[in-house]
């Protein structure tokens, strides 16, 4: 059975949605979970579940990283903070993988330093998937792990993105794309033209450059850029949909009328919300990494929790890290 | 009176949104306009309008630049386009500046060459008002004139941004605020960080680092990047508004109860779309070229090319650039 440690006191609720979502989790899937955090805390939670036969352990660990903590700082002085924990167990084969809804940047640094980097990788990247126009998944990396990448980095984030796509989403043969100004091989930065030749002569299905808008159209499954760009394009689509919502929800309610037809339609909005909402999508894996690591937004509920969990042991599983070493090892990558 | 030179064959629907938009802004602004394009074309347009008496004259132009040519070959190749006399009106100071909807790089490679760059600006910048959640403009800058922007650049796309601002939104002291992956100092890659140190030193009103989510929030008034991140973040914002507004479309008319509620709400539609409408923003100054210089979307109806109007002719009548000029040699950047 596949084991996942469970960062309990990372996100921004810990540790309700993290106990609320393994209990979800080891229920629908078959997956061991080890839920890593105060133990009092968390086993205060783990009651109120009725999953005394379920297969969840908690692991103790004495500190906790916030969201206000600075992550190398975090990292140096609280050894034993519960993403600390989940990555020491990762890494002493206890268990297949990790998750954790907290500090990005801490779990990140955990990961790299305590896991490590994988043999033919020279720097992780942080994969986000997102829901498509065409209803299927788009997935973007990396979105932060890296600024000032070299060419060569983005070739590599190219393969990984290509390889988690494939096990996680089921497509045989993604298309990868690459996040520039102009779709014509002429248009980018120095960095991206460079890249582009690189792309064209390597093993992935490349399909050229994109633009901004592409990461919603679906016609390409990977989207590849540096994580400066990357995390900026992640922060304007969530602040985007956010002001947008907000803005519907006041101009719904500046009339009766109007109240009245949001009522009527409330289960189209709900069907909608579903449709693009992110908990289904499970987290961003940091790829590249020496063990399995899904990082959640610091809001995540139950449900991001759950298919987090999912995530994790699907990779686990379909043994990502090994395809990695091996699609890597296959592509000429000039250092 | 201050005359705007408007490329009348440049957008995807033109003559006609050019054409009324002029025609609305002759009547309502105390702008001449100088419509330029193929006469027999932009006559048979401008009759449709009762038009006889307003400050309007067609300047002839035997050639169209679409939007499938290349921007760098249509100007070497159609010297006779609408946009190249457009621009040479400006450039022979028969007009106080221009408005073009048609191919962006087309429209900007003209007036970077005919018109010329400001003695103090190493490289124009394009800016694009955005509204925010506080009810009020944000404007992001380069927004895709460059790629690989030097540190001294963006410093100078700072100093331009502000003025405009101050110039068309009327704010005293416009707070700017530095694209990039968070908010501290240390925050951002190569660029950003040296961008910083020059920032805080300089004359304007230099907030710090913003993230992606900032360009809705209203925190901030003025926000500078490099003009490859920009563009993808322009064109994610438009992709991203169309992809939510598309999935609530169909969401809606999914069942007879939520058709009849989106019916009720109609008003609060319509109000929401007026609210986020670019059209009301008009176009996106080029700032830094030797005269004023405004570009729209392709899609520019009527009543954006009538504000774009409206904007090109504030600018013209505030002196933008002479006040860029003075701005800029208050600022010591080093070369």
């Amino acid at each position: 059975m596949i084991t996942i440690a469970v960062d309990a006191m990372g996100g921004d609720h810990a540790p309700r949605p993290e106990v609320e979502g393994s209990v979800l989790a080891a229920r629908e899937f078959n997956v061991r979970i080890l839920l890593v955090g105060q133990p009092n805390v968390v086993r205060a939670e783990l009651v109120k579940h009725s999953a005394p036969n379920l297969p969840i352990e908690i692991i103790p660990a004495s500190e906790v990283i916030t969201m206000n903590d600075h992550p190398a700082q975090a990292f140096r002085r609280k050894k034993d903070s519960s993403v600390h924990v989940a990555a020491r167990l990762v890494h002493d084969s206890k268990a297949d993988g990790m998750f954790s809804a907290g500090n990005t940047g801490a779990a990140m640094t955990a990961a790299k330093f305590i896991l490590g980097t994988l043999e033919s990788v020279d720097r992780v990247a942080l994969a986000a998937p997102f829901p498509n126009a065409r209803g299927g998944v788009s997935v973007l990396l990396d979105v932060g792990a890296n600024v000032d990448s070299r060419p060569e980095h983005l070739v590599q984030f190219a393969v990984m993105g290509e390889v988690y796509y494939r096990a996680t989403f089921g497509s045989r043969r993604p298309r990868v794309g690459l996040l520039s100004v102009g779709e014509e091989e002429i248009k980018g930065n120095v960095l991206t033209r460079e890249v582009y030749t690189l792309l064209k002569k390597s093993p992935v299905h490349f399909v050229g450059n994109v633009e901004g808008g592409d990461l919603f159209s679906g016609s390409v499954d990977v989207i590849v850029c540096d994580g400066f760009v990357g995390n900026i394009a992640l922060k304007i689509c969530e602040g985007l949909a956010v002001s947008i919502f907000d803005l519907l929800k006041k101009s719904l309610k500046s009339s009766i009328l109007s109240q009245v037809g949001a009522k009527l339609s409330q289960g189209a909005f709900k069907g909608l919300k579903k449709k693009i909402d992110y908990t289904e999508y499970g987290g961003a894996p940091l790829l590249g990494a020496r063990g399995v690591c899904v990082i959640g937004h610091g809001r995540s509920n139950a449900n991001a929790v759950k298919n987090a969990i999912r995530v994790a042991a699907g990779l686990a599983r379909a043994r990502i890290n090994e395809r990695i070493e091996q699609e890597l090892s296959a592509t000429a990558v000039p250092a």
